[in-house]
């Protein structure tokens, strides 16, 4: 055991329980024995239903050998699928990032996920990220999706400090191979009110301002 | 599948997990993702011992065949330790009322889980709870721990409407069956400030009164 046995009148699978409900992000002991307090009054079926979906994606979820994108087949399903428009990368940091944008249906080409952005605080080098890779697939069409050669690249990172470094730490050496380089479009988000707009948003949205047609 | 593929870029394994998490109380849609990239993220063997945690609380954990404790052997831990007190029975609640009165290593007599209380407006009659097992207990001694002749049921319930109720419901027929029948003290919780004790734990602790000696 490399826990203590807090309560021995507590049965040793529950402490267990407890205990590794606890290792997970924003969950206390108590909210871990709320949670484990379910599980014990579930049905049997729902709460093995959770156990094998913790235990399968442990074994049939990896990384795509092409995006780095989080796949049960490789190469994933986006990358594999040959009406998708190989020519276009874009760049995210991310799989969560990857699973919003494609929500938009909006884009129909391939992604390249960095694995985070470059972070000298915490260590987070080029070296840490996928950026290899991804001039690997610009310079030789071989390693990318379906074999087709990269004519654009779309930074889609965070906009913001970080994202922003990251971003035109990759322009140099990506426009070097010859690819056209752009970054998603920042302003006034659809929905928002002038008013609560933060200045940096509102400072985009003037200097991208677009004639009416 | 009985859920919505929502994100069809998602790995079917991550958006089962996501899914079967989110049916945790306390979990929504957000959380359930936070969660799920987390063990995405974590080592395989970390996220291995949670899926067999929960998976061993459903095949090793069950209700003690004389108090109702969960357990992973039968009789539990408590009724078949003969250093115990048989002859006086705390009947709590929930398992959970059990193992926090363990804590304070005061009581060395046995349990009665009620599993629940009596709640008409929740449709939770005497038949919905373990009364009859109880009642079982003291009028034949072999079904009570280590073959013992109960002589005194303290009420452990909480100190609530429905708990009053129940204790009340439950004192005339053990009565009947010629044990002594005690409850928990009331009054000032220790460690509390008077200035903002609520009337009814003020008019317990008053009522409630003792002798300074």
């Amino acid at each position: 055991m490399s826990f203590d046995r807090i309560n021995s009148a507590q049965p040793e699978p529950v402490t267990r329980l407890v205990h590794e409900l606890s290792q997970l992000p924003g969950v206390g002991r108590r909210t871990a024995e709320r949670l484990a307090f379910h599980l014990l009054k579930a049905d049997r079926e729902d709460a093995m239903r959770l156990s094998k979906a913790i235990a399968d994606v442990k074994t049939d979820v990896r990384h795509c050998g092409v995006c780095w994108n989080l796949t049960d087949d490789d190469p994933c399903a986006i990358c594999s699928d040959s009406r998708r428009d190989a020519s276009m990368v874009m760049v995210v940091e991310q799989p969560k990032d990857l699973w919003n944008l494609e929500q938009t249906g909006m884009f129909h080409g391939v992604y390249h996920i960095l694995m985070g952005r470059l972070s000298p605080l915490e260590g987070v080098g080029a070296d840490s990220l996928t950026v290899n890779d991804l001039l690997r697939r610009i310079s030789d069409p071989t390693k990318n999706a379906q074999g087709v050669k990269v004519t654009e690249v779309i930074l889609a990172l965070n906009p913001d400090m970080e994202g922003d470094s990251t971003g035109l730490f990759l322009a140099d050496p990506l426009q070097s191979l010859g690819v056209n380089v752009t970054r998603l479009a920042r302003g006034l988000p659809a929905g928002s009110q002038i008013e609560f707009a933060n200045r940096a948003a509102l400072a985009d949205a003037i200097a991208g301002r677009r004639r009416m047609s």
